[in-house]
């Protein structure tokens, strides 16, 4: 038995596909494209090729996304200054600063850009408000990744209701929204963390896994219960050729690929997983592209929220 | 064996004991008394005697407690401008309305209300920003039930990190918060609810058993672990003779209060799980006197925040 690959690029290119409609109805109605400005401090390899992959298929779908690309050096107050001005723009409607940022600003940096974002543009529902109001189950906008998560179960009919399911991390960011949305979604919910003792035995329970802890195959398949649906959200960047093999197994055709670059992106979830899940998101292809479509779709109901039209629906 | 009773009025009255202290030393930095404006509407006989209890012991430690009554057929816009009126008053530190609101107000009016009080005066942590900042762990002002619970544990010395803890209830002002608070402490935290399959089998793990469903002796002894904690949050109001007689026990000295009264208040957990738990907390005086002690905690936590003074402590 194999796990069915759940594609999230295929799903996603469906999300987008929709969203193109709404995107062309709220032009035509506002007179203007919906808005997403994108802050990026820094060069990092990784945070460009995410935020070139936002501005490229928000721009496919017709919305105006436009780069603020401020240098390694920038200082906390220069950033929130970039934020007041798109906070102060009439049209913009979502804000993502791209994270991390540079490590000379410290840990609390994030957090104080974050809060300085305008709630009502607030795209991937990082303010404490829209925390809040995630919490409460009546979020205008949530989170990208565990919205992508949800949609991506949503769309693939896995049942959420009565589930148990297990999340591995607690970040802000992923582990705890996308908890609360399954809750709230019926779903009998366990978190587990680096302090988690028997964790196999926990998470060998779950009808629906959602690995989000950021270690490399770290998910072996004595983790996972046969049959369960697992999300794998770890995007991880393996150099080592040892691993890479280990990882990819002997007769991968992306070893090819970490031979040419010296690096392969990998998930949390080892790929012996997929002899016992019943379904499984590969990486890349599974949440990440989702992550996307998710801020694209945040940023038209931002848009529409902040001009009165009509919204395209609560997707918590 | 017979579990350990977790003496929650004791612990209730060190916590008092200790706050006095603290609240003098701000009424003589201050020149006034820490104050706190309690919102009753209606003439429920619960909410009157939890109001009634809150006045008496905020007065006793030296916190000027106020009530605003409003009668059952108050609406929704008086309920706001009495609150209103409590953040725009500069001897007010704390808000706290009365939960249930009466119910020809609709479902909607306590979030409503909730909202409008100023998040630096929200004793209960009911705000979005407020909530928001309970997940980032970084709240100043953590729900009183939920805190308290926090408190017993610690003041009992349970080890919560590394700990199993199961949550049973969902609601916004016991559950989720109680699970993020376990969470943060590095608990590995299960929610159960109504539509959670197989409960017995997923509280009978947990080392800690939070029970906050609101149905009298739900709680059974095959629910919990040998040797587990058990908190009880349950303040259920039984009218029925057998009933209470089934949940009390043919020889319990308080069958004699419910022949005088008609009625006794329990909690969620059957009284044959004090056969297997290592601590249970007893309904009443339990989590009852810990949340009490927590919102004159409170009171005099936002009364030192708003004036700039030393805070005792995040408690979350």
């Amino acid at each position: 038995m194999t796990a069915k690959i759940i594609d999230g690029t295929a799903i996603a290119e469906r999300v987008r596909a929709e969203l193109t409609g709404a995107v062309a109805a709220f032009t035509a109605r506002a007179g203007r494209k919906p808005g997403l400005g994108i802050v990026l401090v820094g060069e990092r390899a990784d945070s460009q090729i995410y935020v070139r992959n936002k501005l490229k298929t928000a721009a496919e779908i017709g919305i105006d996304a436009k780069l603020s690309a401020m240098p390694a050096t920038a200082t906390l107050a220069e950033i929130l200054s970039t934020v007041g001005t798109l906070n102060a723009d009439s049209a913009t409607d979502a804000i993502l600063v791209q994270s991390p940022l540079p490590d000379p600003l410290g840990p609390g940096a994030m957090q104080q850009v974050f809060d300085a974002i305008d709630p009502s543009k607030d795209v991937d529902g990082v303010t404490p408000i829209n925390v809040g109001r995630l919490v409460q189950n009546r979020a205008e906008l949530v989170p990208c990744t565990p919205a992508g998560i949800i949609e991506l179960l949503r769309r693939t009919h896995v049942q959420i209701a009565g589930a148990r399911a297990v999340v591995i991390g607690r970040s802000e960011i992923v582990g705890k929204p996308v908890a609360l949305l399954l809750l709230h979604r019926h779903a009998t919910v366990t978190i587990c963390h680096s302090r988690t003792t028997d964790l196999s035995k926990i998470t060998s329970k779950a009808d629906i896994l959602i690995a989000a802890l950021g270690r490399p195959g770290f998910v072996h398949r004595s983790f996972v219960k046969p049959g369960a649906t697992v999300i794998d959200v770890g995007i991880n960047r393996v150099t080592d050729a040892l691993t890479a093999k280990d990882l990819l197994g002997d007769t991968s055709p992306r070893l090819a690929d970490f031979a040419r670059r010296g690096s392969i992106v990998v998930g949390d979830v080892h790929r012996e997983v997929m002899k016992v899940a019943g379904a499984v998101t590969p990486v890349p292809g599974g949440v990440g592209p989702m992550t996307i479509a998710m801020v694209l779709s945040n940023t038209l109901k931002a848009a529409e929220l902040r001009t009165g039209g009509p919204s395209i629906g609560d997707r918590q």
